[in-house]
């Protein structure tokens, strides 16, 4: 599936089969999944616009990074990885020799290449990859499963950062792929109550679901329901900025007590106007943002609790679809959703 | 129930209603629990006999130190609790003039005083207590599960300690009341897999229970055993013991893989021999030892936890006993049981 | 020294000796520093209009909260100190029963008080404080420097939420007094490099007579030079806020690296726009707001480093007045100066 | 300078200009360091005996493995390092592949590697080694500070996980070159007092020079002076314990404050005996075994440090020899020296 141009839309066509250099490898894409990203760039929205002025992006592109395949072919210095394996595939795709790469900071390399972005995707048949960035899948992980390592990694890493001490109530502000797995994530990693927001009921119950207190923010004072909750405290120990939109700071910090932390993800698209004064300094805030995860030991923290499923990946999944209905998919996923996955195999888990 | 002598054994005897003096309030314990201190008080063994070294020991001595109740007195000077409120009591009696008291350490104090050792406890009708080592039960807390936040502070400390990363196994080296809820911690705390060894297979059954994977170190050999469920990590990430026993060090050692963590909690009675070179330099090990619960942090930490029935304290008491029956309690302290507890009415939870 | 009403300027006036109440003390101050506040109130500016907002002041108040002096009185319940200490003071009233005070951050309590401003301060003959946030100076640091530690404890905090790797590469932003002290700090807490940036020129002297190399940021591009210091990293692995100008964040969130630090200090008075996506996610940036000092363990810090010679407390002090010259020194505060003490003989260090 | 046979010694002889494969660099050194691991193998004693216990030792081996030199080949893969190029060498070579090099330990492999030992080593005209290993000195390090960046990483990597808090008072036990060091960082990363304890004087007046507070143990009774030293903590914050002597053990503790630190680096031949409850738990202690250096952020915090001349590595060389004296050299190794340098050019430095 090609992103041929900088415009909406994109086509699905026959190319021939990619041959790896050296150090790549070639792996048949079993599942795949849907991320924000990939929406903005079919969209060609705004973000999408923005993306390219910190990306090199090159026409035609292949869409699509968070996938799980097995290994087919191997270039001729690759080692770690054999054919048959079944792989994830980390997105950042480091150079291995700038400052960040050689003080463990790989995950944010100052040459960084983006599978699927400035690198050829994988909404195809077969796709190719640095074989530095495949994650061999433990024994017992499914395709599906495999495929969501790389969001899931986005929430793992959000909570690593996240610093939950026992007993903290986290509050995870949107529900989309990456809220619904924090949550997850958050209940069996210290935390005492999640408190979820979002303003889409579809989502929400998906929240309640998975045992987290939900704020439907349309319907609630979201400030007012999240102090009642923390009387004591006067706020959450953390909350995970999901949404991306600059106009849910001014609540987000208010929810936070004082000596608190923020953990910020999704991009917003506008600048954000923060009260330094108020919110940052008097309150004692700690902010970390965060981009890609850990290599690898954010993909090995996650791997851990899907192996002994402490946490169950497919519970984000809401449709499957097969690779040529990518028009159907992409339209539903701005629809009542959540994870969209293309699949060899409809009826896989079904 | 006074322990009048440095020899086996404790009286239960009448004394008059005890007075606060300006900082201290009177408490009556609704429930209380017997720590291994108490046991190995009452039964007046080595371990008891060396704890007199450290600690100043005046008889005679109310032994007991877990409990809950109601306050019914306050001393003239005390402002931070009311009559009627329900209270749990931190043992560990800091200064608040030290160097440790200054610097966030109260639960070290330089010149601790220690309740039920130092200061008479509260196996009694009516115990006293400064009012600074109070801590306020949560709404919705029941007094049997207050008298075991003491205990289970232990266990939160510990685990606090372990620094537990998302997905780690985490081992718990014995099956005692800590060990039980240590186990439940863990698995609410990142921990992916907690695996527990004992050799009494009642504890190992309540461990099961609990969803530990557990080993019983008499009839397996438990390191091949760990090694196993660890294959790529080639050991746990962490460990806790809590034995006390100086003959389970060589074994945890060799349990633990490389750049992995100790955490050591109740006291051996003879020295251990340790090979610093390859168990603990080779090894990259981080060991931190343990004594009481940080104040309050450690407390409230447990407090979210329980408040929010992520963990259930109550799942380790498997005895309740009227005070006057602490002859039968404390017979049966040493044989299969976990948790023992002295309430005012029998069927409280039954 | 009063400030009589929400106006410019203050009085100076004959007042009572008072009477502490139980919990406090009396202390003659030997030596006092004219804080950033003690000018906001004076001047009554926007800021200090914006500080009425968050925090009670009622008229009239004593100015001045940064002092040492030697305690001539006690109240009846006051215990850890003595007539005749030397002591300074944390402005920091914790209330000690909220969450904030029972987890250890006394230093932001939720009912603060904060001396000097909620609570009459220092610049007169007698001063009355709580006995709880009196700090006993350590022998052999002289009166003056006992002035300076609450000032140098805001400086001491933001180096220890800096969190400097050995050879890191410091940004101080702004070279006042708090300025001076951190570049100091920095230079003995493994700092290799110290970048100190202002306009002021007679500032800008000071800081490169303590080592660090300078940039006039009227003169250069900051964010050129910073960028050519730190060429392989991109930026400084930490920076430190302390001008309080909206305007200046965005040039700092440009010299700083990917997956650097920032700790925020001075309070602007206006909202910052960020760009929550390049200057923080994409960035990895971490930053942290400071507010107080951490009681006491920064305290202890900062009076291991002064004992020891590590860092001159003084060097920051550029003239001394008496009381009754206040109109004089508030006056020099607005030109070429850095920390004005009241002293009682104006000789003393001379 | 081969060690031909498992006994005392070792030869001086001809070899042929060793060819790297595709991935190794041969490197011309400028300058070598004598390693207290040296001496051990050189002089075949119980700790080389003890060393082959756990490490693949094949006869005839190449001894050296801290130097430094320039880059007169490469493989035929190697891309990060190019001829001319001045490096420094890690000596713990990772495979890449274990559970520990994919977490980000790769200074600990599972499947480690060991320059000088596992791998031929550095005292000859040609050296190969793997490009991976390779560190690129910074512009103006020289070759003998070069040759000094791996003992130099370990005193840097101990002061990492020495956590040194500002004010701190920092124990080093044992005044080797790597004790020497580590004084030296100890002074600019945060101590306010660093104590040497040493019984050699020759070592103590150079310990003295570098500004610690020196106490020969065998003249004083180390424990008592310490306390004195260290009156209202009761003992230092922090120690690194760098004789490698079972015997310190006990005393060591005792010098430790409540909740301090232990960082342990050089490798005891014998076992020791610790008192858990007392030295371990009830003292609060964190103690972490160190082996190696991290790769690469040791080493980047250790180049930040010498690049701005905040430590000066060649405080520590004593003796300089060309390679053929090396049997001088060794001697000398066990007199009155500190650290020893095999140059090309004895006058280089002086």
């Amino acid at each position: 599936m090609i992103k041929a141009e900088p415009d909406f839309g994109a086509k699905y066509i026959e190319i021939n089969h990619p041959k790896p250099n050296a150090k790549e490898i070639v792996v048949r894409p079993e599942a795949a999944a849907i991320c924000g990203t990939d929406i903005h760039l079919y969209e060609w929205d705004e973000a999408a616009v923005n993306f390219t002025k910190n990306f090199q992006i090159n026409f035609p592109l292949v869409l699509g990074h968070e996938f799980s395949g097995e290994v087919v072919e191997l270039g001729s210095e690759v080692k770690n990885i054999k054919a048959g394996d079944w792989v994830a595939l980390e997105t950042h795709i480091p150079c291995g020799k700038c400052y960040q790469c050689s003080i463990g900071n790989r995950h944010n390399c100052q040459n960084m290449g983006l599978y699927g972005i400035t690198y050829n995707g994988c909404f195809a048949d077969y796709a190719i990859a640095p074989a530095e960035v495949a994650f061999v899948l433990p024994e017992g992980v499914s395709y599906e499963e495999g495929a969501l390592f790389e969001p899931a990694g986005v929430a793992m890493r959000a909570i690593e950062e996240a610093a939950i001490q026992p007993g903290d109530t986290v509050l995870i502000y949107g529900c989309g792929p990456i809220g619904q797995l924090a949550i997850q994530m958050a209940n069996v990693c210290g935390a005492a109550k999640v408190i979820a927001i979002d303003i889409n009921p579809f989502r929400i119950n998906m929240a309640r679901a998975l045992q987290a207190t939900t704020i439907n923010a349309k319907e609630k004072d979201a400030v007012a329901v999240v102090k009642e909750f923390t009387r004591d405290k006067g706020g959450v120990d953390v909350a995970i900025e999901l949404t991306g939109s600059s106009s849910v700071y001014k609540n987000i910090f208010e929810m936070i007590r004082l000596e608190g932390r923020l953990v910020t993800v999704v991009h917003p698209s506008k600048e954000v106007a923060i009260n330094i004064t108020k919110d940052v300094n008097q309150k004692g805030l700690a902010l970390k943002g965060v981009f890609g995860r850990r290599i690898w030991s954010t993909w090995q923290h996650l791997a851990g609790l899907v192996e002994e499923k402490k946490i169950d990946l497919l519970k984000v999944v809401t449709h499957r679809f097969k690779l040529d209905q990518y028009e159907e998919a992409f339209k539903k996923a701005n629809e009542d959703a959540c994870k969209i996955l293309f699949v060899q195999n409809i009826n896989i888990n079904e």
